[in-house]
């Protein structure tokens, strides 16, 4: 088999491992917890579905492929909670040395090619990147809200944590972050973020 | 809240359920079933690193929504087996009745758009189908070689059987039926496949 196949295969079998990648959030119907793979499945199709609300237009299948690869870098690093300060604070590194491990399986223009697309989610400074962070955000936001809120009150978690991440939803969609704020306004009030 | 915006996100949220969609597979590593969302979330990340293998030039971001898109039936019509001759005989009428209910959750211009594509993806009449196929029967293969063939010695399953399937992959691509041919002739050798 040629060289550049192998490479792409070895990489595909790797991506699998997302799969097991556990995160805080669980599934509608008080179900078990939700893992990377799905999660990024998930946001894909949102986005698509939901693209007429981006602020601005935005390139759909690059928003889509950013969704769907925002998480491989977690395979090596691990989920780090939204609201987890210890692990906030040394994710950037430890998800810069997976990046460049896991994508260097791929054929060299291929890792650099998904490399910069996942630099490109990390830095928030196109159209594309903050509409995908709405989906990252927003995705969870329903399934929890789905859950009465389940997910905060499991990690006794405030309204102005919740604010301090869910805000830049804005950044990507003013109508979903306004979605967002009634769902967050619903739960302060129901006692499910502690206010 | 809008009535357009209420209806999407009723169906974002039915999609939640295709992570309890269980699959024949198993994830790499002898790991446990896998799940629709994480499949369709495979394959769609296939379809996009390995397009340069397609027969004939494809609209990219197309083959990945359909690959995203294309087992939500299953939330109501269940998976059906690929060598499982009974559910194949019905699978064709339940996955219609369920196409209508689910996708007419979404506001009308969407629920036509993703009917017309599910279509699509099933008819196999374009080169963008017909890529996705292929990704459809290579996802679960290179994760049951993967797993030394386990799929196929629990169900006994014969190499006429799997090549009745894998066969069709060389309509979207010639090369990767080469290579899903290559991995068959190893493991009817070993036995994994019944001859």
């Amino acid at each position: 088999m040629e060289e550049r196949l192998r490479q792409q295969l070895s990489f595909i079998l790797e991506l699998d491992k997302e799969k097991n990648i556990l995160r805080q959030t669980h599934l509608s119907g008080h179900g078990r917890r939700e893992n990377d793979a799905e999660h990024a499945w998930h946001m894909a199709i949102m986005a698509y579905l939901l693209r007429e609300y981006a602020n601005e237009a935005v390139d759909i299948g690059k928003v889509m492929l950013m969704c769907l690869i925002h998480d491989v870098v977690e395979i090596e690093a691990g989920d780090t909670y939204a609201y987890d300060a210890a692990g906030l604070a040394t994710q950037k590194e430890r998800e810069e040395a997976a990046k460049v491990k896991l994508y260097s399986m791929l054929p060299a223009d291929q890792a650099a090619e998904l490399m910069a697309l996942f630099d490109e989610f990390e830095a928030w400074e196109t159209p594309e990147s903050r509409f995908a962070h709405a989906m990252d955000n927003l995705q969870p936001l329903l399934l929890n809200d789905s859950n009465d809120g389940g997910d905060w009150r499991e990690h006794g978690v405030s309204a102005e944590q919740v604010y301090g991440r869910q805000r830049k939803t804005a950044l990507g969609s003013e109508r979903l972050f306004q979605l967002a704020d009634g769902l967050l306004q619903k739960h302060i009030e129901k006692g499910n973020l502690k206010a």
